[in-house]
């Protein structure tokens, strides 16, 4: 059922304890969607837990440093920034039918939960809990202003993407007034460190990156080769779709990963009016307007030109 | 003398045309409030120009869509964004000691103008100018728009240095509440798209990195060798200092630059609590606690250990 943020407020007030259930791989909205939660509802003098089927990456302990696991049967399931069980991991199946409550903000939430309360117009999970704090009466302190806004910064890549909206400034706003948080170290461990690994691979991607169409079109081809030369644990390539798009007048950015000898994985972003998911689609695969891919068979040469053609068609070239 | 928001917006409702000069090497903010306040201007019916010492980047040009140079006598001299006649170039001789309004943030002001506004807790000179329009009842159009939030996103690093007001958030939510203006859009070209000479010059940079005291300093030698590799303009080079910085751990970012055989220009930052003024006015330099620079003389290696101490001493490690 879908519920309003009075609605949801009024549930946590009122549940005697929590698990708050956040999705695997955890980044900065579900945790600091989760862990706000979590200290709402200590507050209250409730217990609370906050779980996640993957480790919480140390990058965020800055929002946990009160946190403390304690051990209780729950009589209420939250899931905060969950848009399918599926993304329970290994808790899909103890969880999955138990949720209570749901806070999100995906357009593709499954509405698995008992009470759902999601708003795909809202940049993040924390801008949806934001809204629901303040139905309760809850001022946010320190600890809750580094959650809610680790969330939306993290989410809108700084207040840079498509989905920052005019509240979510006015909620930055509104937490910047209120705390003594310093929030310009915070956006500085968030967006402008790295890890030296992380660097090197960066760096040998645009080292590798091809030309194509006037340089409308950019490639990274990521062969096993590279990736021996890269050394760099697979989490560190995440992302990497996105480098191609950072050169000046790219449209449409490729990247190319290598599988076995003859098929390789395209992954296609779209800097701004090119459709990859309609190229995407012409090549058997396809995805969303702005990332997109598909599965291509042959020699790196041969794959190559395929994508290249497809490119130039969907772009006008 | 000192003036406030509605004796600004009254001069620039009274003025009868006006010459409005911004600084040199222009950036986001100086061209963001001089093409503001033409638009304001033009739309009195009153003329306007734009004046600068240098050229107008070709990446800013979606600001000036609707700007036309047109040759008058001009009875009010505007500086918006300049903090000091030095600041205005070629002009500085013709124009610097008859500046009637000038509109700024800098702290550093040096009160050249007849008539000064200047908020040194404004994020930009354009969060300035926003307070103005608000006093003259100008509503932004998208034109406006875009000038406005060019500045203040372009001098907070999109809303992630310390300069990020809670007011400047309030400001980008009202321009988002009024405008069809596609802000990811500008914020991509802004801040997610270099040329590729740039990043080369930052892959080479960061290749080149070395890392001293745990890595909490972090240090590029600009040689003269080096600088042949990278095989970019001075231009291209901008930056070049926050680039050590971005390696997690660092604390200070230190760049060598090579002027001749024995002798170096050092520039240093400081990610956080570390002094770099302190520490470069112990080597005979200076600047801010967040950057600030040295000259020093001896061989490479000698200059390296002489710095690498000075940096120890300055941070405890």
């Amino acid at each position: 059922m879908k519920i309003d943020y009075d609605a949801a407020a009024k549930m946590l007030k009122e549940c005697d304890n929590a698990y708050i259930l956040i999705h695997q791989s955890p980044d900065g909205d579900c945790i600091g969607s989760g862990t706000a939660i979590y200290y709402i509802l200590k507050s209250m003098g409730k217990k609370a837990k906050v779980i996640c089927s993957d480790d919480i990456p140390k990058r965020y302990d800055y929002m946990r440093e009160d946190y403390k696991d304690e051990d209780f049967e729950p009589e209420f399931i939250i899931a905060a920034d969950v848009a399918d069980i599926n993304l329970l991991g290994k808790y899909k199946d103890i969880y999955g039918d138990k949720v209570d409550l749901c806070i999100d903000h995906h357009i593709s939430n499954s509405m698995y939960a008992k009470n759902t309360l999601v708003d795909p117009d809202a940049s993040a999970a924390c801008e949806v809990l934001f809204e629901v704090m303040c139905a309760m009466g809850v001022t946010p302190d320190d600890k809750l202003t580094k959650c809610i806004y680790t969330g939306i910064a993290t989410d809108t890549g700084c207040f840079k993407y498509e989905n920052t909206t005019a509240r979510c400034h006015e909620i930055a706003a509104e937490l910047k007034r209120g705390s003594s948080v310093n929030f310009a170290l915070l956006n500085r461990a968030l967006f402008e460190t790295k890890s030296r690994g992380r660097l090197k691979m960066e760096c040998l991607a645009v080292e590798n990156t091809e030309f194509y169409l006037d340089g409308r079109c950019t490639m990274i081809v990521v062969t096993k080769e590279l990736l021996e030369k890269m050394n760099v644990e697979p989490a560190e390539l995440e992302g990497i779709a996105g480098i191609p798009l950072q050169f000046e007048g790219a449209e449409v950015g490729v990247t190319i990963k290598q599988r076995d000898e003859q098929s390789f994985k395209i992954s296609m972003r779209s800097a701004n009016s090119a459709n990859v998911s309609d190229i995407c689609a012409s090549l058997g695969g396809g995805g969303h307007v702005k990332a997109a891919g598909c599965l291509l068979y042959g020699t790196l040469d041969e794959v190559k030109e395929i994508v290249i053609n497809a490119v130039k068609k969907g772009i006008g070239a």
